[in-house]
């Protein structure tokens, strides 16, 4: 491993995040080829998943690829699916060296693209960056490994933790800044996730904008009984941009035929206690594909998730405004007898956002 | 002004700190003085008010004051009381040159220090590091200019703005480096001041803990009915360190002969509807001489003093754990029509302590 090794890593791995939110089941994947000290190709995985990193960065290069060395932020792939396998495109290259995060013996990587590479007598350096590509994969990975996709949960507060005043104003509590941010975070997802009451009180649209994004984000809402505004932006805009809702056994039928005349996808879950169950949620949703979640609240959907251990990734936006105990509150009723049955998260990072503070936390591990 | 200035005038304003909490009701006032490139005396307003800074870095220089310049973080006195005025201290040194943060034409000095340092010959230069100073005097400002003291709230909370489990469970919520920048916080006010809610269901001691201080705050009760533990911690150690009690009119006079006898000091308040007047108790304890107060909650106090718009500086300690909306809340009601109504702070500073994030805000000015 070479500072070099580290510095092409981090290269393909900022390009892999480009993927990120719109190839979807796949891995997003980033590539870069270098021959010598000249970067020849790069490439990360396509909209809709395909082509892969390596076949974009291999057509840059061209000839270029012949005896190079090539970063990949997972392992190549082994399998023929609707595309030949990598680990055969980089062989038939005449690629010298690959250069890849995750170990052989990683329980997320089967090994098979690694053996093949080998096998045609190229080098294979592993190891590289593994914290940042584990990182970068986290969708992908809880997908493969639980069935769900990775769940970041969003609030944007006052100072003492409320999105909204009593009579439900809540524009703007946080600043430009961090509501621009909020755009580029929904577009590295592959959804984003409001439950029903916030549906209903904000009549959001959930979409990105102005950020010259042309890629949306699937919109899930979850929603018991379906009781949705059929005026609402959501149903305006189902036909353009995907909306599924996640809703219980007992809705009424002239309800769900009507949003599926507009488009929605309906996806039936299961109850826990008088409220969709959050982990049938994201079962379906991993189901369906998503490998990386946003969820926007509200408070009754935040509780839920929390209480349920869901959440991977906590992210607070903080104004300096207090609302008081009037306010509606970030988080639901949570049923906790004691502080140390809480669920507690660990910070990630933190800084100014504009007026704001935004501070980042994941799951603390058991 | 050179760049020699602004550090001297940096490093007296870091000596002047060193009073803080100490000296009310005087200003904590740091002093250099160098002749040449060398610092020859140091000095900052000692415990108790007196000696003053000048008094104190002048008697270190001894005979090197001759011809050297002063730094001092605010106009020399000029007055005759209890002491000597300082003016008439670096005239008899020799003072050639005194540099002052602010200029005479501002209206928190009065330039009669000045005007008697020029009457001598000596060259005065104002306006170095006058918003630092600012800050550092705000306290004595505050009390000069409203009679009230700088009132500073912290808040540490759950990230969704709790203080405790609905049970009462407070214990702990954020880490030990937090909870120490605590300690260091209560250290460098005149005062900590706490509702009679919290007085009751944490009974707290309120003191500085293991930072190897000799100097106590005051600790400030706020108690309508004087109805506190007289067994706990505040009343065992009320002759010690002490307790100032705002009451309001209303009070039993056997509890108000019970907190005497603990050698705590009562001071009649007004009430404001059902509570103990949130300015009232400012005034009060401004006309006691304190500059500086550290209110550390509970949620009525903190709110009685935001809708009052009193609250000049909010710390905020976030921590990440999630306690639900039956925790309770670190803002009690404020009877808020209008988000934009909302009191509004203005980011001063953020970054992670420990496993927390502190976030501190100033008052936005109208």
């Amino acid at each position: 491993m070479t500072s070099a090794d580290i510095r092409h890593m981090a290269h393909a791995l900022t390009l892999g995040r480009r993927g990120q939110g719109r190839c979807w089941p796949n891995p997003a994947v980033g590539c870069v080829i270098v021959q010598g000290d000249r970067i020849v190709g790069r490439g990360w995985t396509q909209p809709g998943g395909r082509p892969h990193a390596e076949t974009e960065a291999l057509a840059q290069a061209g000839a270029s690829a012949r005896g190079a060395t090539a970063y990949v932020t997972l392992e190549p792939c082994a399998h023929h699916g609707q595309t030949p396998p990598c680990a055969q495109a980089l062989i038939a290259a005449g690629i010298a060296r690959v250069v890849a995060p995750f170990e052989d013996s990683d329980s997320r990587v089967s090994g098979r693209g690694f053996d093949m590479l080998r096998a045609a007598g190229i080098a294979v350096t592993t190891g590289i960056l593994a914290d940042q590509a584990a990182d970068a994969h986290a969708g992908f990975f809880r997908r493969v490994e639980l069935g769900r996709p990775w769940l970041t949960l969003k609030l944007a507060t006052s100072f003492d933790g409320r999105i909204a005043t009593a009579s439900g104003e809540s524009q703007w509590i946080t600043g430009p800044a961090a509501r621009r941010l909020v755009h580029a975070q929904r577009s590295r997802h592959d959804a984003v996730m409001v439950g029903g009451g916030t549906a209903r009180a904000d009549d959001p649209s959930l979409t990105v904008r102005d950020l010259g994004a042309r890629h949306q984000p699937v919109r899930v809402v979850v929603s018991r009984l379906l009781d949705l505004p059929l005026m609402g932006q959501l149903a305006r805009t189902a036909n353009d941009i995907p909306v599924w809702i996640c809703h219980g056994p007992d809705v009424d039928p002239n309800l769900h035929a009507a949003w599926q005349g507009l488009g929605a996808q309906l996806i039936p879950c299961a109850l826990r206690g008088r409220q969709v169950d959050p982990a049938s949620v994201l079962q379906a949703l991993g189901a369906a594909g998503l490998t990386r979640v946003f969820c926007e609240g509200g408070g009754t959907l935040a509780a839920s998730l929390l209480e349920a251990r869901l959440v991977d990734e906590l992210i607070g936006f903080t104004a300096g405004v207090a609302l008081g105990a009037e306010g509606r509150p970030s988080i639901g009723a949570l049923g906790l007898e004691h502080l140390a049955d809480a669920p507690r998260f660990v910070l990630a990072e933190s800084c100014a956002i504009g007026p704001d503070v935004m501070h980042r936390w994941t799951r603390q591990s058991a």
